[in-house]
C-alpha cells in the first residue's frame, strides 16, 4: 500500500478521491499497490463528508508523516503551491499536480529538486486535462524535432466562440450564458485574455524544446475583441475561429504566440468544439499527430493526475527524467513572426483598392452581400511588423485576425 | 554509447536507420548515449550504399556480440521474426519491432521473457503507425476502466474507402489504382479483407485489458463487398463509410470486431481521411479521446520505432512493467453483440415495408431519388443472430452495414 495526501478538496482534489474510489481495483493493478488517500489539506471542515476523517489543516502533518510517498498538489495558484511543492520534494515526496500556473513558473526548478532527490514531479494534468499530451511529448515523440505545437488548450474559450458561431450572438451575450452554466469563471479574464493558454503553451513549448519558456514572454492576445461580424465572415469563408496557443519554428527562429485564429475547414483545429481541446504536433520524421478529449472537468483531469500518481508510485526512487532545463529558449521578436492576417475595414471597396493593392500586392477580397459599407481582405504572408506598417496607410480597420486562409 | 542491431533493411529497417542519422543529437540528448547501428541483418548486399558495411547475413554474430543491447525487428511475418526476438530475449538484448503479427500473436509470450530477464520487448510501431498509443494506453490511462477502443487501423481501405467516397468510383476501380499508387499490395487481401486491422485492435484490445485477445476470434469482415452504391447512400446521409476496428464493453460482455461501419458525421472516426489512421479510446473517467496521425510510411513508423529505442536505452536493466496476461479475455459471442444494421432492399419499398414494418418495429427508411427499384432502411439495435434471423424473411437484400447512424 502507499499512502498518499491531496492538497484541496476543491473539484480536482474531490475528483482525485473519486477516481481512486471508483477504480480502486485496477488503478492497484496498475501501480502495484494500492494507493490510500491517508490526509486530505483544506482549511474548510466537510462536516457531513466521509472525508473528514482525513482533513487535516495544518501541512506539517503531512510533510512529516514518513508514510506519505506522494503528494498531491490540487489547490491551484502559486501561493502556497509552490512552496508546499517545494517542501514536499525536500521532505522525500514525490509530487503530482494538476496546477498549469505553478508549472509553467517553477516546472523546471521542481523537476531539478525532483531529479536531484531521486523522486518525481509530474503534471499531465496541468495541459489539456484528461488528454495524455506531457508523457506522449516527453517519453514516446523522443525520436523526432518538434517543429510546431500548436492547441486549443483553454475550454471556456472554445466554447465561448464555438457558440459564436452556431448561434451567430454577440460575444459579450455568450459570456454571460457561459458564466451562468459555470463554464466561465465570474472574472473570466484569465481566460478570455488567453492567459491560462498561455501557461499552457508555455509548458508544452518548454517540454518540446528542452528549455524553459517564460510564459509572460508569450505574446498573448484573448479573444474579447471577437464581434459576431468576425464570426459572420468565418461562416461565410467556411471557416473558424478558434484561441490558438502556438509554438512554431520557421526559418527565422521560434516562436511562441497565444491569439485568435481564422482556420481554414482543414486546418487540425478547426473541428474542435465547445469545452473539448486538442494538441497538434508536428515533428520532422513522425509528421502530424493530433490528441484531442476533455481539457477541463472534474473527472477527467482527476484521471490524468491518478495516471501520475500510478507513475510516482511505480517509481518509488526512480526520477523519470524530464527534459526541462533551467535555461531560456530564445524566441523570435513577435515582429519578426510571419504571418497572414484577415482584414475588415468599414468604407467602400472601390475607394479602397488602389491603396490596399499598392500596399499589399495579392489580396483575396471578401464581400458579404448583406453587410453595407465594409469588406474584407485576406493577405498573404508578411512579418507583423510589416502588417503594422501597411495597416496603418489604411483608415478604418475594424478587426484584424491572423488566419491559415 | 549504446550499440543496437537492426534486423532487415526494408522501408521500416531503412527508415529507423535514417531517423537515427537525421536526429542523432536530439535523440542522444533523449536517450543519455549516442545510438550506434553496429549490425544491420539482411539475406541482400547493397553494394551502392553506406549500409553495406554494416550489413551481415548470419544472425549470431548479432546473438553473440555482448555490445549488442537493443536488437530492432524490422522485418514482419512470423518467422523468422518470432525465433530471432526470443533468442535477442534470451542472449540479454532488448527487442524492439514494429511487427504486429508477431506482437499479436507472441505479444504476452515475448514480455514475460522480457520482464523475467529485466529486458524490455517494446512494439509502439506496430499499431497506428507513428501515433503515440500503446505508451498511452500502458501508462497514461492506468487510472481508467477502458470502456470501448476502436480504430481505423489501416491506411490502405481508409484510402480506398476515401477515394470511393470522394470521386463516386468502385471498389476494384480505386484498389487497382492504389496498388499503382504503392498504397496496396499485389495481394491486398491482408489489407481488404481486414486482417491487418484484426491483429492491431488484438494488440490494443491485450494492452486495455491486461489479458490476451486472439486476433484469429476477433468476428472479421473485410471492405471488399462495399460497393459504389453503398457510397452513395452514404452521402445522401451526409455518413462516411469506414473500416472500423473495435473492442467495446456492453451490458452483455465484451466483444472484438472488424467491419466496415457506415458513421455518422459526428463520430470521432468519421472524419479520418485518405492513408490517416486514428485510435478513439473511452475511459470510465477521462471520457473521450482520440488519437490521429500518420499510421504507417517509412519515417512516422521509424521516428515511433525510435521512440522505443530510446526507451529501452533509458531502461537498460530496467522492465517497463507492460499490462498483458498470457491468460485470454473472454469474449461475447458475435451473435450475442447488439449493433443496428443499414440495410439495402432490391424491390418496390411498398411491396416490401410492411413485412419490415413486422419484423423490426421502428425503421428509418432511406431512398434515393436516382436509384429506382432499391431502397435501404436503418434499424434499431438488435443482437447480431435477431437481425439474421429478421433479414432471412427479406429477400433481395444486396447489402448489410453496421452503423451508427
Amino acid at each position: 500500500m502507499i499512502n498518499i495526501a491531496v492538497l484541496g478538496y476543491g473539484t480536482i482534489g474531490a475528483g482525485v478521491v473519486e477516481v481512486l474510489e471508483v477504480n480502486k481495483k485496477i488503478i492497484a493493478h496498475h501501480a502495484g499497490y494500492e494507493i490510500n488517500v491517508k490526509y486530505v489539506l483544506d482549511l474548510r471542515d466537510f462536516p457531513n463528508d466521509r472525508i473528514q476523517e482525513k482533513i487535516v489543516h495544518d501541512y506539517n502533518i503531512i510533510l512529516q508523516d514518513p508514510q506519505i510517498k506522494i503528494v498531491v498538489e490540487a489547490m491551484g495558484g502559486i501561493n502556497p503551491a509552490y512552496e508546499f511543492a517545494r517542501k514536499a520534494l525536500e521532505s522525500g515526496k514525490s509530487v503530482v499536480t494538476s496546477n498549469k500556473e505553478l508549472v509553467a513558473k517553477h516546472g523546471a526548478e521542481l523537476l531539478k529538486l525532483a531529479k536531484e532527490s531521486s523522486l518525481n514531479f509530474l503534471f499531465e494534468a496541468s495541459v489539456g486535462g484528461g488528454i495524455p499530451i506531457i508523457r506522449p511529448l516527453n517519453r514516446s515523440l523522443t525520436a523526432d524535432v518538434i517543429t510546431e505545437i500548436s492547441g486549443i488548450l483553454n475550454g471556456t474559450t472554445n466554447f465561448i466562440l464555438t457558440k459564436m458561431q452556431m448561434e451567430g450572438l454577440p460575444f459579450d451575450a455568450v459570456l454571460k450564458e457561459a458564466q451562468e452554466r459555470g463554464y466561465a469563471e465570474r472574472n473570466p479574464e484569465a481566460d478570455v485574455e488567453g492567459h491560462d493558454a498561455g501557461r499552457k503553451i508555455a509548458i508544452l513549448s518548454s517540454l518540446a524544446h528542452g528549455l524553459q519558456v517564460d510564459y509572460d514572454k508569450i505574446y498573448t492576445e484573448g479573444i474579447t475583441k471577437i464581434t459576431d461580424i468576425d464570426v459572420k465572415y468565418a461562416k461565410y469563408l467556411d471557416a473558424s475561429i478558434r484561441l490558438v496557443a502556438t509554438c512554431k519554428t520557421v526559418e527565422a527562429g521560434t516562436y511562441a504566440r497565444v491569439s485568435p485564429m481564422l482556420l481554414d475547414s482543414d486546418h487540425p483545429l478547426a473541428d474542435v468544439y465547445d469545452v473539448y481541446n486538442a494538441v497538434h504536433v508536428k515533428g520532422n520524421m513522425v509528421g502530424s499527430l493530433k490528441f484531442q478529449g476533455q481539457g477541463a472537468g472534474k473527472l477527467p483531469t482527476a484521471s490524468a493526475v491518478v495516471g501520475d500518481i500510478v507513475d510516482a508510485a511505480k517509481h518509488p526512487h526512480i526520477n523519470i527524467p524530464m527534459y526541462w532545463d533551467e535555461q531560456k529558449l530564445e524566441l523570435l521578436d513577435i515582429d519578426l513572426v510571419p504571418v497572414k492576417f484577415f482584414v475588415r475595414v468599414i468604407g467602400d471597396i472601390n475607394e479602397n483598392r488602389e491603396k490596399i493593392d499598392n500596399l499589399y500586392g495579392n489580396v483575396k477580397y471578401v464581400l458579404i452581400p448583406s453587410l453595407v459599407n465594409e469588406f474584407a481582405f485576406i493577405t498573404e504572408e508578411f512579418t507583423e511588423k510589416e502588417h503594422r506598417e501597411k495597416l496603418s496607410n489604411i483608415i478604418n480597420v475594424v478587426s484584424k485576425i491572423r488566419t491559415t486562409l
